[in-house]
């Protein structure tokens, strides 16, 4: 029988141990700084009915949730139904072939009802409606799993990743916006990533579009301006003429433009400019509030209001948050915001939410692509004992399990292979520590341990070891 | 509209943050015993390629494993095809309801090329083989990661759940199994669990059925010797005749059934009735060899040679091991045993391995049982911050920096609400110490700390409540 060659599905990838570890490092450290603030896990299952998933990330996200074959009973259950189905269909349009798209969502429907998860917000969402009796609010939650999107892969786009979310439920004060920035000034500072926190209000937003007269144009406006740096305040306008915006509204935006200064600066042009839209003021003062918590709290990450952030502006109403990395070039690696009714359409009303995501596989590429990641880390085992054979091994296996004991990671090579083979092996899994016990070493009750970094060897009681590496 | 009544779908789960505590406890000690003996972690994609997946479980396990829908082009590309291969079906056999299940399943394979990860087992598999350049042998790696069956859901059977595994492969060496057995003890004492651990060895069970003359029988004659205890010697012979063993061959049975005392005991009865059968010798040895390790490397947890487990007989060809709670009536909460050809359905022949699995939800349910989790693991925060409003925000929250730094959870309630309702959310966080920091306070620079334990309340220097708390 010819064997098959493994591969995984594309779009997915494993994880080796050096790979993990980096990983590992980078969840610990975000969960360390969510636990810090209060912040508890949860945890939903990675299959959703698909009720709680449609209709929740318009049309191009429904195409891309996948979806799970009914499984068991469907041959026997499904089968014939689904035939008729077909049968029926294809014979009332007389085999027309413009309606097989129909007739497959069709049996795409009848054979699936259960979707992998799409992100972290709706199910939270649903998990907070189906347990409100057990939630106490706000609720502070975490929650790192992984997500599944049947996206065209490509560099940096994986089908499945993990999103690292943190979230408070049934709070309006800004102080929760105040803690998220604080934590990711934190979790930068901690993992060594020299980022930009950049700030953004939907109201602010929404208050340009009502003063230039444009209302339902705020998206195609925040898109526009996007592009001043890149393309000129001509070619913004250009821009919005192109996109259907009114040549005296597009003039009316150059105040908007000229914004110059600190964030401050801004805010106060802002408020100027703003002062005939109620919303565009309320937001104005909302940014103002929170920034205001940093002239007492100190922030290591700059922080900066940036009219151009438009993510998210389809669910968003207060505050819009994302961050960039200073020194590589890549997209956002933490985003999030304020949406004031995340759980109205499992049926609980009028309770907001902010909360923000991390990207832990770009935080990944930029740490790697920088080369920050702590070296410590890499080590796995730290002592490797050479097995000599029986008699040695039997000598040896105590004194492991005294270093196991003391949570020092340490091994025995399971086989008396030659030296060079477990050699290799200590130096292919970056073990510092190699130990050699032999005839001479049991009789004087010593060890003898090569360092591997330095190379150096020295033969010793094995209690000075002991010593030595449990500092 | 009316809202929908959000659910998860059957044999799935939400993990509240008390029920993640517990469970990462769990996950931790498991982790950190195996990081300990030097395995290193690995993760492989939710979902495989069909190829990779079906043919492994058997014809049962084939039938469990959730489908995945092929996405987005699917509908344009292959709806015709699928409706054309529907009808040429149907037209061929005239409608014959009884292909039913046969047209399905041509449907299955049309539409599904991926399916979710059943075990940990085959993926691994899958794994070595496609990084067999990156990778160092022997190759210990652990794995914990969910897993997905479509079986029927029931009381403690869940269609996801989590598997714990540790394997070494490439290496025969039954330390390796010495090794794992110690790692089990480790776990179940760190746990706190009274656990005993069962071992048993293929080729035992091989000799037994060559030497009564039914080596096809293997499976049948160690079922029937399993319900020894409960349907007594005679029982045991009626079950195996039921199964079609010959009377001649069941009498030859009576030493093993008459099989008594310690370990050392029953192994050197087995070497006795074994004499003739060569793998029968063979799996003596190897059990004695393991066993003679203990001499030297004293266990806490009980284990036993039992020659009626049958787990994993289809697969294992060696060693095989399983651990039962001795405080809680509940099935295996870890199991596992040798394979000497686990990548050969990839291509890759001879290569040997031994692992075990740990069952992390029915350890949850025996821990839970008993209530032996620490209760210091159910405290998030440890410092909860009153709000009294604006001004006293601002003072307290360079305080609650000063305690998050030092990695002591801290967090202020994010409104100046009702004080009756910030200490529930106390209460029901289970939060130790409350801070209370008003007008009086701030002018002397002290803050009020109740302990929420105890129920008193003293005002103190926030520096000696930092020096308190630190400890």
């Amino acid at each position: 029988m010819a064997a098959q060659k493994p591969s995984v599905p594309k779009g997915t990838r494993d994880f080796s141990p050096v790979e993990m570890v980096k990983r590992n490092f980078i969840f610990d450290t975000i969960k360390d700084v969510f636990k810090r603030y209060g912040f508890l896990p949860i945890e939903t299952p990675s299959m959703e009915n698909l009720s709680t998933l449609l209709g929740k990330y318009g049309d191009e996200g429904d195409k891309l949730i996948f979806r799970i074959l009914d499984s068991g009973d469907f041959i026997k259950e499904k089968g014939e139904i689904l035939i008729n189905r077909v049968l029926e269909k294809s014979s009332s349009v007389s085999g027309s072939s413009s309606c097989s798209g129909d007739i497959s969502d069709g049996l795409r429907s009848e054979i699936s009802e259960k979707g992998l998860r799409y992100d972290l917000t709706v199910p939270f969402a649903r998990f907070v409606v189906q347990h409100l009796n057990e939630i106490t609010f706000p609720f502070k939650r975490y929650q790192i799993q992984p997500v599944w999107r049947a996206d065209r892969p490509q560099k940096g786009r994986y089908r499945e990743f993990y999103q690292c979310d943190v979230d408070v439920i049934g709070s309006n004060s800004l102080l929760n916006e105040v803690e998220l920035i604080q934590i990711i000034d934190d979790v930068f500072q901690k993992l060594n990533i020299n980022a930009v926190i950049k700030l953004n209000n939907r109201k602010i937003l929404a208050g340009i579009a009502e003063i230039i007269g444009e209302p339902d144009k705020i998206m195609d406006i925040t898109i526009a301006i996007d592009k001043l740096e890149k393309i000129g305040k001509k070619g913004v306008y250009d821009e919005l003429l192109g996109r259907g915006v009114d040549s005296g509204s597009v003039s009316l935006l150059n105040p908007i433009l000229e914004l110059r200064g600190d964030n401050f600066a801004k805010l106060s042009s802002l408020k100027e400019i703003l002062k005939g839209s109620e919303i565009g003021l309320k937001g104005v003062i909302e940014v103002e509030t929170v920034l205001n918590y940093f002239n007492t709290l100190t922030l290591k990450t700059e922080l900066e209001l940036d009219l151009t952030l438009a993510r998210g502006l389809n669910y968003y109403t207060g505050a819009i948050i994302e961050v960039k990395a200073q020194d590589v070039e890549i997209g956002s690696i933490c985003g999030g915001g304020r949406y004031d009714d995340l759980t109205g359409v499992f049926g609980l009303k009028d309770v907001s939410g902010v909360g923000v995501s991390f990207g832990a596989d770009r935080i990944y590429d930029v740490m790697q692509q920088l080369d920050i990641f702590p070296k410590e880390i890499i080590t796995s085992t730290k002592v490797l004992f050479v097995n000599f054979g029986e008699k040695e091994e039997l000598y040896c296996l105590p004194l492991i399990k005294i270093l196991r004991d003391r949570d020092i990671s340490a091994e025995i090579y399971p086989d008396s292979s030659k030296m060079k083979k477990q050699m290799t092996y200590a130096d292919n899994k970056n073990i510092p520590y190699v130990i050699l016990v032999g005839e001479d070493e049991m009789q004087k009750k010593l060890i003898t341990v090569k360092n591997m970094i330095s190379g150096t060897q020295e033969t010793v009681l094995f209690e000075d070891f002991l010593k030595m590496i449990s500092q």
